[in-house]
């Protein structure tokens, strides 16, 4: 019989997608969907970077460079060098979305059976990743009481064994909005020189910071080999739809074992290496916009969830996320009725349970995360939504 | 201490782009390098499928729907069904590139020591995802003395084992250019359906066929279930850098579980995806014109080759790639010499030993690939180069 692989089976749909169905019945009979539950922004993308695509002209869209254009990876020197981060243009692979950076590091450190530590609940994805790579996810939990803190060094050590090879970070993360500290930054140093552990550090949204300041893994010191940066433009500049992402390290035997899948790949695409590289040219202001705009959807979204009735949200340090205690049994079950039972003055409101984002099976159950990424109106309609389902839904539980 | 991978050592380097470096030391040196040693067409990317990129008009570079979009995946349906290949909008996933519809084929067919049956030599980078998916490539052997067609069925059957899985056939063939019959596809099917396997059809070069018509695995019937074709633009509209290509089956089971793959990436490019939807509308004659333009490329490469004393290379029936036999003992050697110590009036050619095309160890050392990708006065600037470096090659033999 043809049989699909176990690797395929155990593939986890994504938790973000897998209402979309639901969505797109509901819409077809007219209701608003606001939709809460994907890092999608609403921000228009700057004038600049689309423009740079749209006013090239080269005759030939040839494949570039399997390590990307040089002269992006030149200009992204300039990029990091700004952000506080000393790196040279050979130690940077540009790649298909930060997606292919993480599948890249995932690949060249670790084999089948190898063991990957995260703190949960984590952006599932790294759960496909391990899946394709056949390694396997060990979840140390943090919690929302402490608003997702990094957990202390005894949870790790106690998960570390002679399989573990890598430690995955994510900072600011993806779906908490916890900004981790220098102080916390240093306490995993200490774990991955212990141990002799690789560090994957996902900075996708290191523009994104309300209150304190970024550390990158990047900035550590003396533990340039344990170190890989994963990074996108995607959220950075709004261009989810360029599939532009880097893999940087300052291991160059990791980076040419890592060179060797982009060369089975052949190269990333040109179009967005082009949005990417004017993207550095962008005024020195425009992050200022961008995280002010971002910040007042938080400051919102977290007033607005606290005055409903059972629910609690912490306030979240950075990104576009934040993780709400709902006074529910089941997220899934309520993810799904907000979209196929409910709807309030023909309007409701999309989110992500969290259980698809916990390795720990049963965690997650009374929490969904919300992306804060439509602007203040749509997010007070969609918190208009929410409080008044949380009032009808059937099965609404006391905390 | 810290480690690579065994998959990352494992992972072979690209034969076509592993000479590169010393390409880049002889252009310095004010050398000119023709380069037949890649698949990279000279051929301009026609401008409306520039243009429609150049005057997109969104605002925001969102995610598409991790199969692609909705409107281009309809449109290739016109496309495909153009090509007499029958399938619903709803059977294609979107890829970023050929590369990626390779990838989610073997990791949603085969688990780690699965195996996949190639007809070798065979495009390099196969080897390169079958270590990503942990699968092995066993190699039937196929002969330039009768152009590379398919090797005989006992030679197939004598390969099936219990690990099984998948046969990988590329038509019309990269690297021998051999364009596979019908009755040789029907061969196929018979395989594949008295042992239960996947058929893996890369079909990237389905335009490009200069005597006979081309026979899609698509359009064997009985076999829904078995067959995934795995499709690209790069080649057939001089788009590489776009990188877009497809991943297409009926079987449903299947499809469902490479989308899983596909989520977890999240989306192809965008701006490829424009792309690739307004190739669909060039005019009827645009690949008349371009395979004139290869098949006068090919017969001048295949004529000049067999005038040289000592070399044979057999006329390939599709795509723009020959392998050449040499009198030569070490393919590797010669290609790196051709870049290192040799020169004909300040100009060199840069070709791919054949070795890295053969899973057989000690197979393809007196071959190479030639990729007619250059114009007419380009290949005889090279064939002049190639026809006085064999006189002066110190280590020539006699084949």
């Amino acid at each position: 019989m043809l049989t699909i692989s176990n690797r395929g089976n155990q593939m986890p749909p994504s938790p973000i997608r897998k209402l979309v169905p639901y969505a797109e019945a509901t819409k077809k009979k007219g209701i608003t969907v606001y939709h809460l539950n994907i890092g999608q922004p609403d921000i228009e993308t700057p004038k600049p970077v689309l423009d740079a695509v749209r006013h090239s002209t080269f005759k030939v869209l040839e494949y570039s460079h399997s390590a990307g254009n040089e002269s992006y990876r030149r200009k992204l020197v300039s990029y990091y060098a700004k952000n506080e981060i000393e790196i040279d243009h050979s130690q940077i692979i540009i790649t298909t979305g930060g997606s292919e950076a993480i599948l890249f590091g995932f690949m060249a450190c670790m084999d089948a059976g190898d063991e990957v530590i995260i703190p949960e609940p984590f952006y599932a994805n790294y759960n496909g990743f391990a899946v394709s790579a056949g390694i396997n996810v060990v979840p140390i939990t943090s919690h929302i009481e402490n608003g997702f803190a990094l957990p202390p060094i005894e949870d790790f050590e106690k998960a570390i064994t002679s399989k573990t090879k890598a430690i995955v970070i994510c900072n600011p993360n993806n779906p908490t909005g916890y900004l981790y500290s220098k102080a916390e930054m240093e306490v995993l140093k200490t774990i991955i020189l212990k141990h002799n552990l690789y560090l994957f550090a996902d900075e996708a949204y290191r523009e994104f910071c309300y209150e304190g300041n970024h550390f990158s893994a990047m900035q550590l010191t003396g533990c340039d080999d344990n170190v890989v940066l994963m990074d996108t433009i995607s959220k950075r500049y709004s261009c989810c739809g360029a599939r532009v992402g880097a893999f940087i390290t300052r291991n160059s035997a990791l980076y040419n074992t890592a060179m060797k899948f982009a060369q089975a790949r052949l190269s990333p695409p040109e179009f967005g290496q082009i949005a990417g590289e004017a993207a550095i040219d962008l005024p020195n202001d425009y992050f200022d916009i961008t995280k002010a705009e971002y910040k007042a959807r938080r400051d919102l979204i977290v007033q607005r969830l606290n005055n409903i009735n059972g629910v609690f949200c912490p306030t979240p340090g950075g990104a576009f996320y934040a993780i709400a205690k709902l006074p529910i049994d089941d997220a899934d079950r309520f993810c799904q009725w907000l979209l196929e039972e409910f709807d309030y003055e023909r309007q409701t409101v999309m989110l992500a349970p969290a259980t698809g984002f916990y390795g720990t099976k049963g965690l997650g159950k009374n929490e969904v995360r919300l992306a804060y990424v439509l602007n203040l109106d749509s997010i007070n309609a969609a918190m208009n939504c929410l409080e008044e389902a949380l009032k009808q839904y059937p099965e609404r539980i006391s905390n």
